[in-house]
Formats: structure tokens, C-alpha cells, sequence
């Protein structure tokens, strides 16, 4: 046995705790021996990418990093960890929002982009299959010629299996959920090594009754449970015709009233009846601003809700026009349409770039973004609340929602060098998680709790569901490897 | 101290295994102390209504039957059962298809039936909680005023907690989707007498990300991780019109072929675009002669989809001639079409008594309802191959299915006493059952696993999945007393 040494790297310091007993150059051979030398690295400049996402969290590289090429590796290389205690940070797009790939007790992170295999489409059956490299562009650009398309969007150019650990929803989940409703299955290697296939290997009926369902149980756990290989996903038919379009409002209450109105519009005393749009977003006038600023549009700067309809040609004309009589009610202004493709595109992308253009209202500064998601009838007041906090805070956060799920962001813009606004803007956060949860809401939506909600998730679900939480914590990861300090 | 004295129920027939120390008069006397005398039974007769459902399952009465009548009283139950190690049965309406409430190791029975309330209407947000008391149907005519509707529909007018308990659907899921999907939160009962709020108390967003989703462990583990008390449901506006049809094949194959294209006119290469229906009911020639008969009906004795259509009055117009433009092509005859709620009502009733209507082709026999599901785009060869088998096997086995799912079931009509025949009804339905799964389905798609297809979940999801599974009782029910011998 080659003589073990105990490489410097525990000395740095972002490290914390015990000393690392298991960072050997054996170790590292044995995960070279696995993946090949190329698809290892202890380099500091690799190690500090995998070790921050996109949130205002700081940086906690891992040890080392590894690229297994296949699902054999994975497996075999998280064996090798969990034999020596060694945490695993799963790694995809680092487009996270909470820290979920923050190396807060060191460890091995394993980035899966080079697993990026599409396989088993069938276009009969509306699923397909794809590895942790695949991301939700690549997927749709793979399945432009089929007329379908994967509409879970949460901005980012994620991995799909990534949005899988962490329950993404975004612009469409309105009409077509969020990920819980769209992933069939997922190959998942456990801490231990051994592989699961949450539905068993290649299942994918739109509907089981066969036991415990294990992929709902890992959809979300942000990669506490195990490393999500494979992902089996629904798909939908595109639609025939899409219409956009964009209405600007006197006030955040217009805005939020009218779309409370058309989601309810979908009861039949509302005449005529509409199905709710099949995106609503809804953009503050500090955000309209934003947009027109970052992306050279002229929109009119008010809260403006963004909406979609998809359908048949006739059917989207149908809820064109009963959407459009409920925001005239509200003192909406005349729709902006956007039919072709182009103009819907030029669209888009100002609200995808959302994060972008409030991140460039204060150049150099850090942004953090909330994730609430109350009620749809209580969107109203915490809305109006909020707007207010924010200017009693003296924050910077424009406001960008998905307002048909009762979803919404303050995109907080800060100084993370000064510690006076520094601490504003975690109050803040903290004020309208509460203020959610007082409305029978939730603290995140869509973004998971990561490394900065885990006291929160405790007030939201109490004791009992946390104990529970840890109880499934514990027995499917006993020593405590996986992704460590997260959500619990 | 009151003298233990155990009593003679632990010899009777039914019971098996080591003796009941724990069925003592002590016993029953605290379980009458939180519930009241009258809410305690341990006559024959009582309990042998409690052992057993609809199934074929024979009957394995509990030793004591219990009708809490809150959840506090449910709590401090389940407490003095969990501290003496006595099995702890849910029992609903008792109309589970898989043995569910069989009291295999004796036990309590809890029925939960008088616990009733409905709560927390929020006709905004399209939310209402419900106890195990309150059946579907009992929902909807309290919602009949409210322009909503809880639109999961599995037959039987069956308890909306237990219809949680077993993760069922029924006709409308194509649209709706299945329980999963229309729950958002449970109140559980833990086999130690705690009360988990799976999503965190009254809480209600119509997406959340916080933490592992304990709500969707719960639904569907029929009973073996705790006792559901309280059921936060999704609820759905009317749709403005309804229209009813059905459609005549020369074939099943020409039948089946039909719902795959039009489940695939989604997908715009097919022109006019279409949803698909908001129920695709397949019925083939038995079943059409059965409902016949037993209705007092006169369809044409063929196999036979039964649609339905929901929406505004256009867009079902545009779906009505879509879908009929797909089955002329496949052979079909015209639509009978029924607008009116009473023509409606009639063609529904008859759905819906395929059961009872299967039993009467053969008076006095039992029947066992197979229940697999599989991509759709297999359907056609399924049902074909079912078909052949069910001739081949001699079998009465008339076939109705939620086609839009790829869920169909074959409805066996055999004579219990006959050991022969009953041989040759359980290797059928072990034959379906791994059809299905050589086609990537599943051996359940909306029953459950209950007491039959233990074995059959095995060969589904694999020695990994199972494990997991496990796993998890182990760690939420130390002591094997929720529901014992069930899906596991």
C-alpha cells in the first residue's frame, strides 16, 4: 500500500472542523482509478467554480472534484467516498439560487455535466430520458423536429435533472406543473453506491399506485438523498398557436386583482369562461424599468403583467379576449401583442433576463433573491405589503412574479461588503418569509431551502414534519455524506 | 388496578400467531375512555364488517373496532395501541380493491368514518379540507352552489382520505390528474400518536420547495405509515359545458388505435390540434353486453369508447368534431352524443356500474378487478394480447379502462369455491401483471399493492427500490404496527 498523505489542502481557509484524514493522494488515485486522471481535479481555481452558485452565498470550495463519464463511475466513485466518510456535493449548471453546492464541510464534489445522454425518447408516448449534462435548451433544441417540447422553465439554462433536485417550476407551471408533475423517474445513485431506480428501471406510465413513491421523495431533496443520474421526463405537445402579449396597470393591486380575477374566471358564474393563461407574470414598475434599461425596451414603466395562451388558433383567440375584458376592468391598458415568434422572443427574454437587469441597476453589487408563494387570494395584500417594507427598508428589489402559481421574487440588490445593508437585507427576507407563512404560504416556491431557509422550513412545517424529514434523512444516508448542511 | 384478564377472541378462527396479551378488558377500557363506550365494539359481527373490502380478499376481521370522533381522539388512540404493541388498521368506506383494511395480524380497527367535517372552503383559491368522514360525492354536493368541483373519481363513492390512503383516480385524471396531484397537504397521525402536517399546519401555496415532500410519501402508502385524519384538496371550476359521447369500434384494436391519436393530436403536426379528452373511457364487447343487461340499456354491443369534453361551448365544439374526425378513420360509427345532464348522467351511471354489472354475468360469484397500466403507445398490443389470454384461459373477464392513462381493468368473474377456476384467475392476473411490466408499465396503476401484489411490486421497482422502501417503514413505524402486512 502506497504510504498515505495527508495533502495541505485542510489548512486553507475556507476549510472547517476535524482534519481531513481522507484526503490521501490513495484516495485520489482510487478516484482517478475510476474516472481517469483527466476527470479528477484538486486544482484550486476548479475547486473555487464548484464552490458557489448563483446566490450571495460565499464560496466553500470542495476538496476535489470528479467528472464520472457514466452512471458505473458515479456509482463507483460515491462507494469510494462513503467507505472513507467523505461528503458528495452533486454539481450540474451551478444555477442554483440557495447554496446547494456549497462545500460546507469540504468533500468531493461531483460534477455530472459530462453525463449527457438523451436516450429513450418515444414520441407515442410523450417521455424521454435524459443524464444530468442535459439541460432544459439542449433538450428543446434536441426535440425541435418532434412538435414537442419540455416547458418546466425556471429562467436559467438549468439541468433538467438538477431542476429535478430542487423542484423548479417557473414560467409555465400554471399550465403544465412543475417538476413534481413532470418527472416520471430518476436513476439515482445512493450515498452507499448502489443504484435505485425511483419507479423501477425504465418504467414510465403516466400514472402508479405501486408503493411508496419514491420519486416524488427525491424530486426536491437537493441532492440530501443521493445524486440524481437520470431523469424521466413527461413531455407536451407544442402548441398550435401562442400569443403573447403585455399589460401595464395604474397599480400593483390592478395588476395582482386582475390576476386573481382571471384565475378565477375558470368558475362558470364568470362568463364568459376562461381558462387561467398559461403563463402570468408579473413585473413591478421598478422592474418594468430595469428591463427596458438592461434589454433597450420602451415598455410603459407600471406594474405589467406578462401573459401566454396556448392552443388551438380558435381557443387562444377565446381567452384573448375574455382575459383582455377582465384587465380592462381593472384599468389595465391595451394588450401588447406579440404573435410572432420574434416579438414574443424579444418578450421573453426581458423577463428571462430579469435576474440580469436588476443585478445592473446597481453594477457590481450582489443580488439574493426571495421566493415566497402564498394563496392566490392573499397575493394582493402581501404584495402591497411588501412594496411597502421595501421602501421603509430602503431596498433595492424589484419585484418579478409568477403570479398564477402565487409566486413571487424581490430581487434584492446589495452591497455584500456592507454590513449595515447587508443585515437590511436578510431582515427584510426574513420578514416576508414570515409574512408568508402567516398567510398560510410557504418560504420558498421554487428555489429550495439550501444553506438559508433551514430555520425557516422549521417554522413552516413544524417540529413533527422536520423530525420526519430527518428521520428519512437519516436511515437513507446514515453517515450524513450527502450534500451535508443543506435543507436540515 | 383492574384485574387483566384476556379475552377469548384471540382464539377464534381468524386469528393467527402468538397470543394477544395485549386484548385485555384494561385495554379496551382505555381505548372507551377516550372515545366513549359507544365508540368501542368487539362484536363478531361488527368486526367481520371491518375485515374486508371489496376484494376477493377473505375476510380477516380486527380484534376491537374504534370510531374516534376528532383527532385528538385519533392521537391518544393510536398512542395507548403503539405503547402495547397492538396493529393499527385506517379503515374508510371499506370499497379498497386490494385487501387494504384486512386485519392480517389482528389489531384495532380504526374507523374514521365519523369524523366528517368539511373546512377551510376558500372558493379564491380553490381549496377545502376534508376527514376521512367525507366521501366524494358528499364534497361535491356541499361544493354544488360554489360554481367548484373535486373532480377524482375511481367508482365508488369511496372516502377522500382513503382515496388518498391508496393514491387513487378513476375517469377524469387524463384532465385532472390523479390524487398526487390534488392534494396539498395531509394531517397524519404517526403510529406513536404525533400530528404531522405533511405540508406544515393550514398551510396551502399551490407549489412549495420546502423540504423533502413528505405530502406525496403519504399519498399512496395505503395505510402503513400513519392514519390520514385530514385531506387539503385542489378543487377545480365546473366547466361552462359538458358534452358526453360514445363511439362504436369494429375491433379493440380499432378502439385503442383511436385514444393513442387522439392522446397524439396534441402535438401540432396533426391538424386540427386537439386535447385530449377529458375522459377516454375504454369498454369492450363483454362489458358493453353487460352494461346492457344490467342497465337496461340498448348500446351496440362492440368495443366502445366513452368521452367526454369540458371547456367553454367552443372549445368543445372544436373538440368534439377533432376527436370524431379521428375515429371515423379508425372505423368508429357516428358519436352518441349526450348534451344534457340527464342523457349525461344515464351514460355515466352506466360507467360507473361496470362493476356490479360485471358480477351479474355470473350471480353469486366473486370478481377481481386486475388493474395494470402501461405507456400508450403499448395499449393496443395489451389489450389485444388480454383479450387472446382471457380466451385462451377460459376466463369471464369483461375489460373497462381509463385509456387516457394507458389503465385498464379486467373485471374476473369466478367462483371462489372452485379452487380450479380460482387457479386459473390468479395466473392470468400474474400474466397481465408482467406483460405490463415487459412494457415498461406498472402492475397497479391507481388499486394499490394491499395484500396481492407484494410480490409483483418486487419484480416492478427492483431489490434497490424495495429496500428504500423499507427503509422507510423501518424508520416511521419502528414497530410494524400501521396496517401490518400491507404493500411491503
Amino acid at each position: 500500500m502506497a504510504l498515505r498523505r495527508t495533502l495541505g489542502l485542510a489548512a486553507r481557509p475556507y476549510s472547517q472542523g476535524a482534519a481531513k484524514d481522507w484526503l490521501t493522494e490513495d484516495f485520489l488515485d482510487a478516484l482517478r482509478a475510476v474516472a481517469g486522471s483527466a476527470n479528477v481535479s484538486t486544482a484550486t481555481a476548479v475547486r473555487e467554480q464548484h464552490g458557489r452558485d448563483e446566490s450571495m452565498h460565499r464560496c466553500r470550495p470542495p476538496d476535489a472534484v470528479v467528472w464520472p463519464q457514466n452512471v458505473e463511475q458515479a456509482s463507483l466513485l460515491a462507494t469510494a467516498c462513503y467507505s472513507r466518510g467523505v461528503p458528495i456535493i452533486p454539481f450540474g449548471t451551478g444555477t442554483g439560487l440557495e447554496g446547494g453546492v456549497s462545500a460546507v464541510q469540504g468533500g468531493v464534489c461531483f460534477n455530472l455535466t459530462r453525463m449527457d445522454r438523451i436516450s429513450a425518447l418515444n414520441t407515442e408516448d410523450f417521455t424521454v430520458a435524459v443524464e444530468p449534462g442535459v439541460t432544459r435548451k439542449a433538450l428543446n433544441s434536441f426535440l425541435r423536429d418532434s412538435g414537442l417540447w419540455f416547458p418546466v422553465d425556471p429562467g436559467a439554462d438549468a439541468s433538467l435533472c438538477g431542476m429535478a433536485a430542487t423542484g423548479a417550476s417557473g414560467t409555465n407551471a400554471v399550465r403544465y406543473g412543475t417538476m413534481r408533475h413532470n418527472v416520471l423517474n430518476l436513476q439515482v445513485v445512493l450515498p452507499d453506491g448502489r443504484v435505485l431506480h425511483t419507479a423501477g428501471r425504465n418504467r414510465r406510465p403516466r400514472k402508479s399506485a405501486a408503493g411508496y413513491q419514491l420519486t416524488g421523495l427525491f424530486v426536491g431533496s437537493e441532492g440530501t438523498l443521493g445524486l440524481i443520474t437520470q431523469a424521466t421526463l413527461r413531455l407536451h405537445g407544442i402548441p398550435e398557436a401562442t400569443v403573447a402579449a403585455t399589460c401595464a396597470f395604474p397599480s400593483v393591486q390592478a395588476a395582482v386583482d386582475s390576476t386573481v380575477q382571471v384565475l378565477q374566471a375558470g368558475v362558470p358564474v364568470a362568463s364568459p369562461q376562461v381558462r387561467p393563461g398559461d403563463c402570468l407574470e408579473f413585473l413591478d414598475d421598478i422592474m418594468m424599468i430595469a428591463c427596458n434599461r438592461y434589454s433597450g425596451l420602451s415598455y410603459p414603466e407600471l406594474p405589467t403583467l406578462f401573459l401566454e395562451f396556448h392552443g388551438s388558433e380558435q381557443s387562444v383567440e377565446e381567452q384573448v379576449q375574455a382575459t383582455g375584458e377582465i384587465a380592462q376592468l381593472n384599468g389595465g391598458s391595451e394588450f401588447l401583442w406579440a404573435r410572432e415568434q420574434e416579438a414574443r422572443n424579444q418578450l421573453w427574454n426581458a423577463r428571462h433576463n430579469a435576474w440580469y437587469a436588476a443585478l445592473a441597476l446597481r453594477p457590481g453589487k450582489k443580488g439574493y433573491s426571495t421566493d415566497v408563494c402564498v394563496p392566490i387570494s392573499h397575493l394582493p395584500a402581501i404584495l402591497v405589503e411588501t412594496k411597502q417594507d421595501l421602501l421603509a427598508s430602503r431596498l433595492t428589489g424589484p419585484i418579478v412574479g409568477h403570479v398564477g402559481d402565487g409566486n413571487f421574487h424581490c430581487l434584492l440588490i446589495f452591497d455584500p461588503e456592507d454590513p449595515e445593508e447587508s443585515g437590511r437585507v436578510k431582515e427584510f427576507a426574513v420578514r416576508l418569509a414570515r409574512r408568508a407563512l402567516a398567510m398560510d404560504g410557504t418560504c420558498t416556491g421554487e428555489h429550495g431551502v439550501g444553506l438559508g431557509k433551514r430555520q425557516l422550513l422549521q417554522e413552516e412545517v413544524g417540529e413533527v414534519a422536520l423530525s420526519t424529514m430527518r428521520q428519512i434523512k437519516a436511515t437513507l444516508d446514515p453517515k450524513n455524506l450527502m450534500n451535508p448542511g443543506k435543507v436540515l
